[in-house]
């Protein structure tokens, strides 16, 4: 047992540490000026941010295998958690942002030549965004046997039909790519039902409706969250990913490394708010003190400290055991950092808030930001409490 | 001891509960596709429902003596908790919503004959909007002592120099008035420091720079959160509030009504996000139950109605003890309804989003905004944690 | 609606305030120097305080109607929480001890003739102490179709078998007549199965095997928690309390009053906590200021106080509902205090332990021994999470 | 980075796993009946276990360098969390109890050879037991400067005057050496003004008075918990650990392993709590299922699961740390488990324990002592509110 980094993360590290107090902090406020007024998709320095970030090798850190850095899931965790510190800019700096990260996964693991050639090519060099439509509005999609989109054969193309909505980056023009999830049978095994297609943007019968809010929240630099009503949408058959009936095996493969990236960059938003914290409440007076010397902000600080520090550890692990013993025997811990991680940060950012005062709300910090982005985390791919549940009954299992 | 409502808050009850029914929750959806694109400021079908309110005689309710309906604060506390059922709607149509209930009973009490006519009359007639501008981006505002904006007599007039931000309602056109707090004497005791002066709209040196956001909501059909900066303002004399050194004599008579106001629409809110709870619940199905037959859930509802039951109560009890024996007396009570309201609700309207799935943090529903409106409220009029050491500092009194 | 106690109220508060200033806190200390040596049963100095009890007119507030003081619920209320400040001394120095008040109110409303001049004229007279034996060892008791006991017609007797535990007061040889719940009719409607018998002590067959602990705790001042074997026990047909199946209706009309008096108590307790917590942390010093100083401290202070407030008006109005519209209309509200109060009761302990150092956990203070006491009642009566899930369908049906 | 334990280790594990499977758990039952009537002191059949325990070679596992086994914190730290899912038994089977492990570490560390030969020998042989007598009753222990007790050198004697409590073990009659904490030089710089000092049992003028409870539990088996008075008790000066003014620094020395120590046997515990309550809950029924399949309890199994997780990494790292950076490096982390792991402990306990319904709380089952267990360590050594302000300063200066 052994808690220090290997040589390759160390030195990433450093790298990443690096372009971020050179490049990524300092372009912040900029960005959130060229924010507002910019619609839907990321502002234009986004651009040379991305170009300071491949001439430094810091490019596409996520991918395991060829395509990518090659990096293990615990060599990149680590990486992910500092890019998480600067949540707007440092994943798409560095083409490491969702969904696009899953969604090359996906194409590099289960594509066939044309859609890698076609896709993940592009995707790979940041020429293009991507999207991902699973959820839909009309059925609890944690269970996926509701999902009620139909994906029918028709010769040699796939008709598509259905609703769906927060599909996040849809709205973004760049984005030319959807996977799609949908039944093709909907008589088979409960897990044989549903497939994949890409599908197009500007395919006909696509309409993208409007960009569902967060608390108030567009999030348009990154091309929000969708809705999408697809109306006999048509694909040829060579846009299905993988097999027939092979959706859901899928979508399991691709949440395992998302969970860890979504975590670890929780976790640096958790570290950024604790240096927000400190900041503010040390250079505050109220009643005769700085708001630091308050007991009960110090509780909120070293709790959040301790929190940070068990989140982190039980992330790194998972990694670990996804490098070493896959996905499925870290089935227990991928849940768990699902369940413990967003509610912990969003507990963490709450006490940031509360310590800046009114500003704390406002778009004067990123604070309320962060905090809507780890409070809909408790909801994405499934509410917490179906992965509970599941995490019980396996706990439950070994009495049975 | 008795638990009933006495017959004129009955009988209000039952007219405002018709009101509702027949105009203002079928409003609601019209309301929300004005409000998308009327810019600051009310909707136009508020002006319909105000109509109707006074015409129904449910007008001006919150005002006790003779310039308004003259209930005591146990008589209109629960007509407060059914406008909260529909906060953006049903307090604006009653001429019941904050901020300028609070500055209605400023000039009532406090305001010369020439205020009273000039801004009181209007107000009251509904035909104009107030704000009240106290919170400082640049100081802990919760130590009133903090506060830096200054009020200085020159001849006849006084001039104000300072910055405000979150002066909720001022982005509104119209919104004609605003109550200003400063110091006028830094050199007086600690509580004679301030004054309290009325700054029309328009008055030279007074700008409206933007609206601060709340969780990504601007609350324009509430005229915003406004960041005001006074340079040289002037105003005369005769716009002093009550006299000098009053300002925080007069803040403190605003805070305990207001509280109560407060408190109650938010246990209107709650009740609501437990009936969208149920109801959302009972009509969706995942791994083969309805939502609600999952035993967390149940947990969840049982917790919100055994907090709203308690929450409403205590808030019912500091009305009666404001009716009965002051502010003063109810001080400890009203400390607590500030601090227990807000976070329980939180909670309550935390569990209806997380039962909603992906749609609860959304504008497809109320209850993301209202969950924004109810955390705002731990720090408004002072984070909770201050309120906290003054109450506790009474309790340990008893034993010193 | 009003908020005060009504004049009989008050003359009663200050008659037992003043007989627990005068005579129940100053024999607290020797009431411990006595238990520890008394073996099962009140130690001796119980008698004078009852003899001053009766002679000061504070006997049997608990029970309405002719038989004892004839308070309304709400009435005897806030007495029972005086007496809950000194939960060991005070309610069996007036004879207002569970479960003998229970098994009184049983008597009084259910009892025949021949059972109340038997049985409740004694209890009523403090001539001996009573017990109620219903949760058992073998099964979830919290659902009463799980009853194993069985009560068997043979002639002109009953036959009783089975295994109870937890039977509080049972191990005092003062106990001399037992509840006892079992099935009269297993093949009967689900509530119609059950009966109560009395059982004499020293009934051949009765077998009270041992003590139960509560965290280490006999309870042996109040009779303990007894185990019991019934084998083949039998008595007369006309110890049957009521008619045969009546069981279950019996034991919920008992349980209403019963739960207003453990949350009175307990309120009682939270009280003296705050008390002993402000008062600790005043007198002792670390790191250079009193701990009462503490921010944290003043936390949980201002959050118990908070919390007492509401939990006291909850119960009240329970109470009110139980007086004004019956057990079956404040059905809600009794499962509220039930789930709300020894929770809220055991963090207010918990937090005044924490205050008072290693000396809170040990018996140099009453709080870990009350402590204890909360903790059982989230078990007691069911388990607070039956009663949730029983809340929570009550709310949903107002939508089904 | 690597999570998986070393070779040592694990052959260590398993043959402990083997130890307690074979030998600790088959005697638990056994333990319970001696232990009623054993009075102060360890069982008979202790003695045959720690025979069994020193022929397997699971003989002071904890303890590195020569005199012990050798491990490195991180090495035995999971012995530890083994031997914790037995406490009563398992650490002192394996002479790894406390407060011997620590005791011996001071003797191995700062012990003269004649301290070594006469006190640390018996104590690695298992032959006599020992106590550290820190806490005083008069005064918040947590602030070492306000230690009371003096040790005044005259001529070849230490003169020990002083009251100490909570001092464990020290009932037993076999614990035949203390370690006194006093104050030697008042007027010294304050974490010089304290020494060590061997006392042993018998010495004239040392008084133990009684043991003191932990929420109903004597601990006599463990040798309860002793408050002595100290009267003019003479040790020659030899009787000095380390040089006069060390006694601060000994203690911090002592505390980093004996919270690793203590943080993994919780984790043990809390492992056989969670394994209690999926067994009981699996075996019991109501309202027609098992109570494993209520969502609630599934909700706390699942809770449990990942708190463990996470305090188990974290302890390890701590172990990690301090075998590789030392006690001061590892000053954050040593601070976060002794926060973070009672309480989480205390929680998993408690939810055990409501899944248990009344016998949770009783002798019947070893969850309520194990609770007791738990709740006190958020005081040992200082409540955790201490070590929090501690823990938030550490953080705050980094942005000073």
């Amino acid at each position: 047992m052994d808690f220090a980094f290997d040589s390759v993360t160390e030195d990433l590290r450093q790298r990443l540490l690096l372009f971020m107090d050179e490049c990524v902090y300092p372009a912040e406020h900029a960005f959130e000026e060229q924010a507002a007024t910019s619609g839907w998709g990321a502002p234009p320095l986004i651009d040379d941010l991305k170009d300071e970030a491949r001439q430094r090798g810091l490019w596409n850190l996520f991918l395991p295998g060829d395509h990518g850095a090659g990096l293990t899931n615990l060599q990149y965790a680590p990486l992910a958690e500092i890019m998480g510190r600067s949540p707007h800019l440092a994943p798409v700096a560095t083409n490491c942002a969702a969904p696009d990260t899953g969604n090359m996964e996906v194409l590099a693991m289960f594509g066939n030549d044309w859609q890698r050639k076609e896709w993940l090519r592009p995707l790979l060099d940041g020429e293009i965004r991507s999207a991902f439509a699973m959820t839909e509005p009309d059925v609890a999609s944690s269970d996926a046997t509701n999902i009620a989109t139909s994906i029918t054969r028709d010769g040699n193309e796939y008709v598509i039909n259905g609703r769906k909505w927060f599909i996040s980056g849809a709205m973004n023009p760049a984005c030319k790519i959807f996977i799609v999830m949908g039944k093709t049978d909907p008589e088979a095994p409960t897990h044989r039902q549903q497939s994949m297609v890409l599908v197009p943007r500007d395919t006909p019968g696509m309409e993208i409706k409007r960009g569902m809010h967060v608390f108030g929240y567009s999030d348009a630099d990154h091309g929000g969250h969708a809705e999408i009503v697809f109306t006999d949408v048509r694909v040829p058959v060579d846009h299905l990913i993988g097999e027939e009936g092979g959706g859901f095996a899928i979508a399991q493969a691709r949440l395992g490394p998302g969970r860890i990236h979504h975590c670890m960059r929780l976790i640096g938003m958790a570290e950024r708010a604790v240096e927000l914290m400190c900041r503010r409440t040390l250079s505050r007076t109220a009643f005769g003190k700085t708001i630091a010397q308050q007991g009960v902000v110090q509780d909120w600080i070293a709790e959040s400290r301790i929190r940070i520090e068990q989140l982190r550890l039980l992330v790194l692990k998972t990694a670990w055991l996804m490098d070493t013993v896959g996905n499925q025997g870290a089935h227990t811990e991928i849940q768990a950092i699902k369940i413990s991680t967003p509610i912990a940060v969003e507990w963490i950012l709450d006490k940031a808030i509360q310590a800046h005062g009114a500003g704390g709300v406002s778009q004067d910090f990123p604070l309320a930001g962060l905090w809507a982005g780890a409070r809909s985390l408790r909801l994405a791919d499934g509410p917490d409490e179906v992965h509970k549940r599941s995490l019980a009954y396996r706990e439950l299992k070994k009495y049975m």
